[in-house]
């Protein structure tokens, strides 16, 4: 039987999704709360590994397992024993075939930062706090020129490996309310990194310090160098996964 | 020369505003910060003393000083020293007979809940969660009974001292968004704890625990033991604070 679980977590205090030796993970900690529900090791495999400091809203995970335990009642049992940081919002059952990964797709990634002119310790913890004027005509122009399905190695991490770089990135919206500015990047799947180099490049041209022209030529030439930096894992979230 | 700070915390990691031996507070990091700043022992007088836990978006505090510092160059340098849960908005020069206290015409305090099904861990930090169906109509009728001015013995926490109970709550609004709710409450002072076991109360009436005749007789009987718990203080916030 395979199971599908939709969890949340504040990813302040976990070194990512995935399992790593000695750090604490989102993964260890919930293979462990699900062995003390089923009596035995369960794997689990999730819709999108998140990094140290990411949050996530809405994270999908499946695992396999044979027991008679009611699936409304995995919420609770997991739940108890889980730490206060994760939380199973919801158990299903789905096919054998479906894949939290594979399956996906579309995933949305909100990005947080906010334009106070002092930092706010209330909105710290969940934002990045950004003190210089923005030009939201010029980062939605840019949207413009990095939406769409294109190779999107210039806003890949160095040091990854993955061979193909093509994705497709159907939207990104920025929403503001008062001085706090939201990011909705959507896409069929994303690069090591990428969401976040994505708002680093619209923030750079959003100061003027990058010209639409830059951004087009970043892309056509694969080249990182030529892109906005990595913004702070703490403003970034798993917003949503949408299966077929 | 009398000079008013609105400062922002996080009142998490605080055992409140008010000086405390052996626990930290915003008082003694804030007085620690203005005598690295100023050179000398400064003390400082607070708008409203706010409990363990509870946050402030907008406190007032004033101080005296005898300084040719430019009073905008103030709260760079204050935030400087201070350490990241506490932030000094703005700095003003005030007359000598203003008091952060006293002059204070009317403060809003703002309590947040959530409703939904599961603890999410990205609200638990900065709200409460509950988890019974609300009964709105009947937490805007008991709004109207709470309202005025009147004794608020009733909703005073037990053990304080202070003899004049009469307050007067100009105003209780509560508003829905998705599963968030808060609840904006006005007055020209607030007992010790009132604004808690006053949201504590309304989440009775809502729950069907109490009526609206039984918070009737709880405030002109001035029977503590007849209203609602004291909510947790981490969903408390000095919201804003008036001054003629």
């Amino acid at each position: 039987m395979r199971i599908l679980l939709t969890i949340t977590y504040d990813g302040t205090n976990f070194n990512g999704y995935q399992v790593q030796i000695e750090k604490r993970t989102v993964q260890e900690e919930l293979e462990r709360a699900l062995k003390l529900v089923y009596g035995i090791e369960i794997k689990t495999v999730c819709a999108g590994r998140t990094d140290s400091g990411v949050h996530a809203l809405s994270q999908k995970v499946h695992y396999d397992v044979d027991s008679e335990i009611d699936i409304n009642k995995i919420p609770k049992a997991v739940n108890f024993y889980l730490p206060e940081d994760v939380r199973v919002i919801r158990a299903e059952i789905v096919s054998n075939t479906f894949n939290s990964r594979y399956s996906a797709k579309e995933k949305t990634y909100l990005y947080r930062i906010y334009t106070d002119e002092i930092e706010i310790p209330l909105k710290e913890r969940y934002a990045v706090h950004f003190q210089y004027p923005l030009n939201y005509e010029l980062m939605n122009e840019a949207v413009e020129v990095i939406k769409g399905e294109k190779d999107f190695k210039c806003f890949l991490a160095s040091g990854s490996s993955v061979k193909n770089t093509v994705r497709n990135v159907s939207d990104i919206k920025i929403i503001r309310k008062d001085n706090d500015v939201e990011f909705y990047v959507t896409g069929n799947g994303f690069l090591y990194k990428m969401v976040r180099n994505i708002v680093g490049t619209l923030l750079d041209v959003g100061q003027g310090k990058k010209t639409i022209e830059e951004i087009q030529e970043a892309i056509n030439k694969g080249d990182r160098s030529l892109v906005g930096k990595t913004m702070p894992g703490k403003g970034l979230f798993l917003f949503d996964i949408k299966y077929n």
